[in-house]
């Protein structure tokens, strides 16, 4: 089976109604007084690192791309929970862990660590508090809405690539962990764009039932001459959302299209329909 | 590094106070006004699982074991996350997977799942609710409480060896659910004994700062001539718990042994010493 077919078969299981269908980033679900939003990521060696990859930096992205998700929802990490494969640079892991939760403000709050032969893979499970209500899901994006990102594409993709300015914004990413909370009162629908700006716009899109009419030209890149590929690059860890037209948003943010009716396509790229998810981003096979 | 010294290390990072410092199975937090129960267990193809094993018993365990945490702390299970590495026997996983989750009631609240190549590595993230305040740990036992184990030792064992009388209890394990929540309002101390009687036991000891003397004839095992085997193997998912001198269980369990001053070794064992836990059962290296 490849990932799709087994996550829609795991959707056929026995789901809590907070699993959202497995059509959002995180699980989000009322326990006590408050709302609890939950995510797992797991990275395998060979697949989301090159075993000659720094494991210090390894270890910030996995703490990083999980954060990624609570800030979507505009949660408060609480903490995580460490699934761990012993290894030989394991000081380095504990090293760059320690940097990432520090930076981001996160306690451990436990987990596993195993010995395994051959390629490694690291999971961690992230915790976190809802900031508002109701919490931000991919759905909610209305007609007429304002589309908005975060920050500058590209420079994951730039830094990846060995460029100096960029390699930080690779090797270090930083979650919107604020930006999601200022932003989650307001927005009708938000997620981050770790798969890539437009294969995480036209899954936007289809969560909504709408059309998402993006003009590339007004999405902010790194490097001009680069456009088409930061669209499509992954790893960026900035926020998507959509905003009621007379709202502005409360963080530095650019418009960078408008929520349409659904029309035949799920996403307009300079009017040009773009009909299905192939080639749009990155896409674990 | 090994697992001790990786754990060691990770305690020095930023800890959340429900971690319990590691010195237990779960974290244990307030949130929204409740006590949150969360657990992470890991097994790796080639350390916990042969590659020949049936992959949907594997799925199974990866539950029970994560589930069996929560239930030494009396916790009713509220979801699991998945972190699941693609094969070729998906099918079958996610039949063992089903079959775990309807048989203890838990849902699916989400998880990741990923390609990689080579030995597979498999997680799962346990959430639960407290049932009783406060909740159960590993460091509570009195002198002069009384020593109890539920069910009846070496099963897993025989299983594992073969005999089709007891394929199942290594197979398909049950966690103690209904017991834990049973037994968590008057228990001094509780844990679960997948790594096997006697080293639980020596864990709870020192948690408790307190020696355990345990007879070896009052442990119920499945075959009296294996007893010492019994007491050492793993994978059982029984619980381990001291009660107070007047308390009677309240439910089927038997006594073992009395909890008493801290000697000069956590465990007594016939009024054997045991000084250090090498060899006394499942130690993950």
């Amino acid at each position: 089976m490849n990932e799709a077919d087994f996550i829609a078969a795991l959707t056929r299981l026995s789901l809590h109604p907070g699993a959202r269908g497995f059509e959002d980033d995180c699980a989000v679900l009322e326990f006590g007084g408050e709302t609890l939003i939950l995510t797992h990521d797991a990275m395998a060696e060979g697949t989301h690192f090159r075993a000659d990859a720094d494991i210090a930096d390894v270890a910030w992205k996995l703490v990083a791309s999980n954060l990624s998700d609570l800030a979507a929802k505009g949660a408060q990490p609480v903490g995580v929970l460490l699934g761990y494969c012993l290894g030989s640079d394991d000081q380095s892991f504990l090293q760059g862990l320690s940097q990432a939760l520090e930076a981001f403000d996160t306690p451990l709050l436990g987990g596993d660590t195993i010995k395994a032969d051959g390629q490694r893979v690291f999971g961690l499970t992230a915790i976190g508090k809802a900031s508002a209500n109701p919490v931000p899901s991919r759905g909610g994006a209305k007609v007429g809405d304002g589309i908005y990102v975060t920050g500058t594409l590209g420079r994951a993709m730039l830094g990846y690539e060995g460029d100096e300015d960029h390699l930080e914004a690779f090797n270090r990413p930083s979650p919107r962990l604020s930006e999601g909370q200022a932003l989650a009162p307001h927005v009708s629908a938000m997620m981050d764009i770790s798969d890539g700006l437009l294969l995480d716009a036209y899954r936007l899109a289809k969560a909504s039932k709408v059309t998402l009419a993006i003009d590339s030209e007004a999405v902010p890149v790194a490097q001009p001459g680069r456009r088409d590929d930061a669209l499509r690059w992954g790893d960026d860890y900035e926020l998507l959302f959509t905003l009621p037209e007379d709202t502005n948003p409360p963080i530095d943010a650019t418009r960078i299209g408008q929520v349409e009716p659904l029309g035949f396509a799920p996403l307009l790229l300079d009017d040009n329909p773009i009909l299905n998810a192939q080639g749009l981003g990155y896409e674990h096979s």
